[in-house]
């Protein structure tokens, strides 16, 4: 770790977006862009585009370093993509670190995005020794570890892959991973959507959809919004129990569909808690739509820096 | 952390015996003692006898600190019990560093037996930031969770807790912990032995007599085996998928009763994992009796250190 002086810039890479923000030492925000990612034209092709956007918020190149927070699985220490899914093609083995140093000039610092993102909530917590579960559950279900203060990334950068623990409701339904019973096909978004297919006959477009019935009081839909909730909830509380959280952040698109969501996670992950841990209860992202900028900025005070011609 | 010139005391406290066992710098063991625990007496008899065996194998005082491996929940930086079983009575809320500190007049380190023990396996894992993943399956399942080479206590020292994950074959089956459902009710050794009892309605004495059923092609003993082993792996192979260990030690007494269960927990881990993770097997602990008393004294070098009439 090195001392980084501000500005800082940070980026956010996703599948179809790239954000880019410039952060001053008061952390206010004097200059932002937003562009497509170029998913469809290669890694080549998305790191011009990151460093694209890394210089239009930054024209009189004042920043000191550049923070990203990526999609797919990322190695902070060697700035290297493990793993990527289909929305990124070739993104696996890409040298993000070293590839964006060398094209932005700058030192750059690297992880995914729901580390990057989870990172000031870390930071929120009281004490220099807090811990933290966040869990992203939207079209996949990911999340970001947080123990003694730090950050936990695992060989490879694996850790926090949450939707990869097994759930009792998902037995046998094969997952993106090439097992079966993991979480993620019953809780994500379009697993709750399939759910509520497998159970009525009916295949739907969308959670919406589902989330509609449900509030219109269809049967099949409650229970699959309530089964994809529970099997967070109680997936969440045991690895509350094994880890010893201080606080425990569910967000992501799935979480905002309604009370009644909400309310069978609350009730399945209470009912998991050893004693010492009751009265923990799952709450939602303390930081709005800046989290992932803000928290890829933020990396470069906390990760390995990446520096221009040093690898490659 | 402070630097801690040796000879340092290593304790373990079990729930019937303490092991003391003086390390000089060059790894030798000098001198050893081994005491049964007053459990009955109180914490404060706990206190002295562990005091008294700390004496009793460094009577030149030559000691320069002590650490020491404890049954229950132990938080290392406060030096308290934060919970702890029958098998000590009174024992949570105990002031173990600053008692100890305060008997031998020596400053103390302290945490649970199972986090001591797994010290030296992250220790002798390649690099500084290996993580490791460490299952002990005996009367009850605990393990440790070492990530990025620092290993995990979380809040109240919770950390490691993998016995209070949710599992499967365990649904609906009272926990220890008051919870239902979680790997210890159907994977520890009194599980196993009670889930025998449930299939034949023929309670059995330990789970030896189970093992030894098995042996001779008894079915519900191999299926209470087995089901034990598969929802360890199960849990444990999740549980990789989140934290990305390098490492995955399982030990325990259950472990020890046959290729069987073996063979049951390595399928069920090698089943959950992701294809980043594919190859990696549960191995047995690479130290042996003395793991506990050696890790013990390696928390001096690594934890706070409750120094005598520091608090209190």
């Amino acid at each position: 770790m090195e001392a980084v002086p501000a500005p800082v810039i940070g980026l956010d890479l996703g599948g179809t977006k790239i954000a880019a923000a410039l952060f001053a030492a008061d952390g206010s925000v004097p200059a932002r862009d937003t562009r497509p990612t170029p998913a469809q034209e290669g890694p080549e092709a998305v790191l011009d585009a990151l460093a694209a956007a890394a210089a239009a918020v930054d024209p009189d190149r004042s920043a000191a370093a550049v923070g990203v927070a990526a999609a797919g699985v990322i190695d902070p220490r060697t700035g290297r993509v493990t793993s990527a899914t289909d929305s990124l093609p070739g993104w696996a083995g890409t040298e993000l670190g070293a590839g964006l140093a060398a094209r932005t000039g700058r030192p750059v610092a690297c992880d995914n995005d729901v580390r990057a993102t989870a990172g000031p909530e870390l930071d929120a917590l009281d004490g220099e020794f807090g811990s933290l579960l966040y869990a992203a559950i939207g079209t996949g279900v990911g999340g970001a570890v947080a123990v003694d203060g730090r950050m936990l990334h695992g060989a490879f950068g694996i850790a926090g892959h949450l939707g990869h623990l097994p759930s009792a409701p998902a037995a046998g339904l094969p997952c993106t991973c090439g097992a079966t019973g993991h979480l993620e096909v019953i809780a994500s978004g379009p697993a709750i959507a399939a759910h509520y297919a497998r159970l009525t006959g009916t295949p739907v477009d969308r959670l919406q959809t589902v989330a509609a019935r449900a509030a219109a009081g269809d049967a099949p839909a409650v229970r699959a919004i309530t089964t994809g909730a529970a099997a967070a909830g109680q997936v969440l509380g045991g690895l509350a129990n094994a880890l010893g959280p201080d606080r425990v952040v569910v967000g992501g698109g799935v979480t905002g569909i309604g009370a009644l969501y909400r309310e069978a996670l609350d009730a399945a992950f209470q009912a998991e808690l050893m004693p010492r841990l009751r009265g923990l209860v799952p709450v939602p992202p303390r930081f709005g739509a800046d989290a992932a900028v803000r928290g890829a900025a933020a990396l470069t005070a906390t990760l390995p820096l990446h520096h221009p011609g040093a690898h490659r």
